[in-house]
């Protein structure tokens, strides 16, 4: 058995999530879950028996990945090489992507046997993408789906003015979608950075016509580790004091209220603006300074 | 009758180019045209008779537009208004646009009645791009059928070169693919703008990891019009003089031939890195200046 860690982006829009995805949520989406692919394409290295992935940032359907992380066990066949090589295994994992999927693997370890890609993660950086002065119906082809189009102008620097109230350690209960995974893990998180930016349009220096007035915002939020849906509901609050929707002193309110079902609560903000953007992890538990390089290692010959 | 020029963007990866689909085509791909989802959309619009549109620039299934263009007679109901305006239209247009499809209307304008998309059209500009230093299997899946992946090093200096040979009137003959058009329409085509310029990835500054190796290009071109897949064909040239698998000197006796059958003829580029990117009209062309505006004018009110 030999553990990797890999690293893997995909565009959600087409998922159900990151996650895999039980029949019933199948059946009635008709979506799979970005596991589901790269379990898939595992099967296909030619284990000894079946790969399990563990994620370590769960992402809803419609929210993107830039580079998401997990980890897994492979085992190989008694007559095969125990370890593939780094390189390699990228490599090949890529080529048995089937050529519909929107999803690449971008990177792969071995690391230590104890690793593990969810608790060992020391911090995650998410980026939202917002498109100003335009409706769902109005945005470029080229941003369907990959960010929130806001009709209304937004005053930002009260948005920025905002974000101060998320920074350092809050208890994020008022801010948390229901999950079947609240009941045992904390809500209190500390966020170390939020910045709002002025951004651009995907290829927008090449827009003729049409698209001018809008203009293209992106809020970077970094923590090691967030409650369910905290970015999209915070996106929002920050959105709705930018619109003039809430006052800073309401969003106060609702997050020290710690109450999920505050009145005051903002709804969600779609999933289509945001992308899970970055998962670190210390060198010092990626490390195998203490194996030695397997003589083993067998280089994937992917059929390209 | 009133006769529209709408300008229009898509991604060309799920059709089978912009001009209607046969049943034929369909039933074989089960890809539509991107004309096919505009003229279902009409249809929506209420009109007295089905309204077919007559695109100015045909592209491939694959190839993109930031910008094409088409003109269409609108002929409404007797008790019904008989112009739309041209704000409200768009809108309009936009609204009927199923979600899945990658289509956007991003203006919409009344036209002489003599006016005609296609032969109206003073130049048309196109932009290839190209990601150099990874496979289409290692692209990020950014890039995904949004580029042209290309493996190995491009000497730029030797493209920027060969664009050159292109530049100016030519007979294009042994850069054009067979086509019904072919046998009525001239060869001799003139260039007025070839440009290779570094670029940049989608999204790249967010890039985390992974891609730091893949450097992008794009290269412009404008004309008042090419023979079928003149861009395509041109690309692949200027890149195979950048691998250097093709002199100077070979690409000038391929044009030089009007050889279409000639021996040393590049292959066609893929369609994922062409974006049409605009059609240009004179503006005396387009003006309405002696109609009066129509009291007649009807705001579309789609359901939103």
């Amino acid at each position: 058995m030999v553990r990797y860690l890999i690293h893997f982006q995909y565009f959600g829009t087409n998922y159900c999530g990151v996650v895999k995805a039980s029949k019933n949520a199948i059946a009635r989406s008709g979506k799979i879950g970005v596991q589901d692919v790269i379990e898939n394409v595992l099967e296909k290295l030619n284990p000894y028996r079946s790969t399990k992935i563990y994620v370590s940032s769960r992402t809803d359907s419609g929210v993107h990945a830039l580079c998401n992380t997990a980890h897994f066990d492979l085992v190989r066949p008694p007559n095969k090489p125990e370890a593939f090589r780094d390189e390699s295994l990228c490599l090949g994992l890529n080529s048995f992507i089937p050529r519909r999927e929107q999803v690449r693997v971008i990177g792969a370890r071995r690391v230590p046997d104890k690793f593990h890609a969810q608790h060992n993660a020391i911090s995650r950086s998410y980026l939202y993408r917002i498109a100003v002065g335009c409706t769902y119906r109005s945005l470029p082809v080229t941003e369907k789906d990959r960010c929130w189009a806001i009709k209304s102008e937004l005053n930002i620097e009260a948005m920025k003015e905002a974000t101060k109230l998320f920074l350092g350690t809050h208890d994020f209960s008022a801010f948390r979608s229901a999950s079947k995974e609240n009941s045992f893990k904390s809500p209190i998180k500390t966020i170390d950075r939020i910045e709002i930016a002025p951004s651009h349009g995907l290829l927008d220096r090449h827009w003729s016509r049409g698209h001018s007035h809008i203009q293209f915002w992106e809020v970077s939020f970094r923590s090691r580790s967030f409650v369910y849906r905290q970015i999209r509901r915070m996106v929002s609050a920050l959105v709705s004091v930018g619109k003039g929707s809430r006052s800073l002193e309401e969003v106060r309110a609702v997050l020290e209220s710690c109450d999920n079902a505050h009145p005051k609560t903002s709804p969600t903000a779609p999933p289509d603006g945001l992308y899970l953007k970055e998962v670190l992890y210390n060198e010092e538990d990626l490390s195998l300074e203490n194996m030695q390089e397997s003589e083993s290692s067998e280089i994937v010959r992917p059929n390209l």
